[in-house]
């Protein structure tokens, strides 16, 4: 027995599986960063402190790896014990040695060109279970390699990539499953998202994200539109092993903004969704845009977080959603606790009390164009926000932006883009961003940094009073967490599209982000 | 007249015109880098001390820029009183303020897709005299922008790419006129490099580096293979105001590998030229490789050096040419005065005394494959070496590689390929480099430092007892310039192809250099 601790003690840090406890208890290790939001909960903070608001300063560049690829790179990496496995355009993946940025292995895959994606050839990372790797691919496969060679050891079909669907998404690995969604909204595929086993690759149970004949909340479909309802789920949600509930946003309604073919509300569009993680049935939903016209898809990254509203303690999961409104929710029931507007917003006069947006007039897209704040992407969208336990905030990059909504035709064809209009930017509107400070049940803002225009990345929270982020004009930033004050940047000129996350390598912090083509490194020496 | 000095000095700094007689005092202004190789000697070396030995190892990026492409970055940036001015691929450029790495302006040119360039679209540099930014492009104009500006001030067409050739070399200024080459040797174009007067663009001289019937060298081509001889001129070269001579290296002759279609040495192919600056007239010649069948292209930069060879004061040029040998010659007559290998190479037996090569039988390229050192890339390449005043010593990053080489068929057709021939990797060759210190006028090696594979990227010696490259697996490094001894280096992980410079912005010394798809700017803070 003695002997076996020693070889076991022996064999390189790669050889440990990351087993589900460890995934349960990623607080334990804050070394690691073992899912794609650091926890289950979507919080998207480390623990570590070695960087912190007095040394950020002297932060620095420690390495490089640059892909081959044009693609936006919007991939978090994963880090378990010293090897860091990271997604890269179009399905690929790399294993890097933490200390170096030397790979140790990758995977290619060879792709078809009939690649149905809507917004460039991306993936947004990996999933480690056990001793394996897994990740989604744009023909809309799940993929699972071995950690320590990058060899493939099973791969399945979850849907033909010929319908209209991709796999764009970071998988969530829980208990010996494999938790992954599809994009596909803009070509009107029928939303689902799928737990695998992780072992075998089989399907474990699959979700329909569009209810079909018979099934509560297909009458939210006018005639067969439900079958093009779209209702994608390409960005991880947040598990709670407690409620056993997997909590994941979903996407537009298709056709994106021509809502007359698609009369009612269409669930579960726009929605989060709430499914048990053994059998993948719906526990509960909330609906944030009800027959939504202005592509304001729900796939933001649920945050849950324990919180007292009107008096009561409550387990909640809070969402700064696309649609400019800030919700909190009870997560055991689903129950609307909280609404407001965090963004310019045109749409809406406000919530009611069930959390139902009262429309304004006038602000559906139009032949001849019509003027939304928001935006159509929104006052916030896929990249992370971050919660820190340590100041007690939620911390968003927000956009501050409108834009000019058209109406058009919209005819289903199997795997051809289906739209239903357009839209373009408000000539002259002067757009701009904030990073947003939230007292988590009120929604209150307790600071705001300003940005030169609408950010599109994700933020990082750590307990060195540090909130980390990129601009859109290529700058990689540090803010101190209570307080908002910048107190580091790096101009990378890259176009970023991704969100940073922070772990040890030789027990020193690192802080990592894709910017532009090259994911960075950062520590203080 | 008071007055008129304040308002001056409140000039922004890049309204001071680049002129001739600050590019002849180049040494007085380190803190600018206003050619190519940093001075007219090719010396790509930096008087500037801040960053040396004691405190390299303190060295990080303070920015970098990411080119929009994934063609092979190239280029020496130009830094002119706080603007660097960057070639990016195809045939772009861009203006950057030094201190944050923000454009200023970008010129980006539109190409035909019907471009000859044998390796890739790439860019070497631009040069700047006076108020303009003068670059060559990819369809084979030569064009001038406004550096406040980058407007396009005039824009020349050299030679028709149709025919084979492509523009990649950064153009050397000197007086009134931009001295240029082109490229297009493994398309059979007929080598010559031009001159042109700043102001206007029109064509002041032109030196075919391929002589054509009547011309002294005419005899050393079979036939009319001297139409198709090639003699690419596609590297910067030096210049001596004293001799007033241009010194330029050539090309390999065309084709490539089959020699039996153009019988003779294929003057002035495989040579260093030395042209008069003000007419283009020959002044001297020497041919490293006569009757060249390996590719390998005198494109090195020429370091100008003053020396003591056999007792007796000299105005030398140094060249440690791609065929693997070492040469000293005089830089006013042209004599040959050392030659030695300086890389492993199983071609020639040596040089005779009039430096050229004893050629061993069995070498040339054949149907079943010839194996000869060194590989077709060469022991050096168009990456720069660097020359230290400072430690009298030169230092180029060597090759140290094989290939086998094949003979083919080679029919010209005008704008086509012509190889006659190819080459492969030896199997099982051990492939490696080095960067060599040698003494100039002796070629004896002081120190060496191993590199792991061979090395395309060139060198920057510095003040500060330093010598900056590059290595094949993506680091930038530091040496120690009298020791070789590694004291800093970075991973970037990126395709390296290019050379690092240096210079001030707000008085802090930076070192530059393309590394992959991004320019790095390195820094002690």
């Amino acid at each position: 027995m003695k002997n076996w601790i020693l070889l076991a003690a022996a064999l390189p840090a790669f050889a440990q599986p990351v087993t589900y406890e460890r995934l349960l208890d990623a607080a334990k290790e804050p070394g690691n960063w073992l899912t794609y939001s650091g926890n289950y909960a979507g919080h998207r903070h480390s623990p570590l402190n070695q960087i912190n608001e007095g040394n950020v300063k002297n932060l620095r560049p420690l390495w490089t790896y640059q892909v081959n690829s044009l693609q936006k790179f919007e991939a978090t990496p994963i880090v378990a014990d010293g090897i860091m496995y990271l997604a890269e355009a179009p399905s690929n993946v790399t294993a890097l040695d933490t200390r170096t940025g030397r790979p140790l292995w990758r995977y290619r895959r060879t792709m078809p060109d009939d690649l149905r994606v809507c917004c460039g050839n991306v993936n947004r990372g990996v999933a480690v279970l056990g001793d394996m790797v897994y990740f989604g691919t744009l023909d809309a496969h799940i993929v699972a390699l071995d950690a320590k060679t990058g060899a493939v050891r099973w791969d399945t079909e979850v849907v033909k990539y010929q319908d209209g669907y991709s796999i764009t998404v970071a998988p969530l690995a829980l208990k010996d499953k494999i938790v992954i969604g599809v994009a596909g909204g803009e070509y009107g595929v029928r939303g689902l998202l799928d737990a695998y086993d992780a072992k075998t690759g089989k399907r474990a149970w699959r979700f329909w994200t569009i209810p079909g004949p018979g099934e509560p909340g297909h009458e939210s479909w006018k005639g067969d539109s439900w079958k093009s309802g779209a209702g994608g789920t390409w960005v991880t949600g947040a598990f709670d092993p407690d409620t056993n509930l997997v909590y994941w946003g979903t996407g537009n309604p298709g056709p994106d903004w021509n809502g007359d073919v698609r009369e009612g509300d269409n669930l579960y569009a726009d929605c989060i969704i709430a499914v048990d993680a053994d059998s993948g049935k719906l526990k509960w939903y909330f609906q944030f845009t009800p027959h939504d016209v202005h592509d304001w898809d729900a796939t933001e990254v649920p945050v849950l977080v324990e919180g007292e509203v009107r008096g009561q303690k409550r387990k909640l999961v809070l969402f700064p959603n696309r649609n400019a409104f800030y919700y909190v929710l009870d997560r055991v029931s689903g129950e609307f606790l909280l609404g407001k507007a965090y963004a310019k917003q045109t749409w809406a006069k406000g919530l009611d009390d069930s959390g139902r947006p009262i429309r304004l007039p006038g602000t559906f897209p139009s032949i001849e164009g019509t003027k939304v704040w928001p935006s159509v992407a929104g006052a916030n969208n896929w990249y992370s926000p971050t919660y820190s336990p340590k100041t007690g905030l939620l911390y968003v990059a927000t956009r501050e932006a409108g834009s000019v909504y058209y109406f058009g035709e919209a005819e289903y064809k199997v795997g051809e883009r289906f739209d239903g209009g357009g839209f373009r930017a408000i000539p002259g509107d002067e757009e701009w961003g904030a990073v947003r400070a939230f007292e988590p049940t009120t929604g209150k803002v307790v600071w705001e940094h300003k940005l030169f225009s609408p950010p599109y990345s994700g933020l990082l929270s750590t307990a060195g009073n540090l909130v980390f982020g990129a601009t859109n004009e290529g700058q990689f930033y540090a803010l101190q967490a209570d307080s908002g004050k910048l107190l580091y940047k790096f101009q990378t000129s890259g176009l970023i599209r991704s969100n940073p996350m922070s772990y040890l390598s030789d027990g020193k912090q690192h802080v990592a982000m894709a910017l532009g083509n090259s994911l960075f490194v950062f520590g203080l020496e």
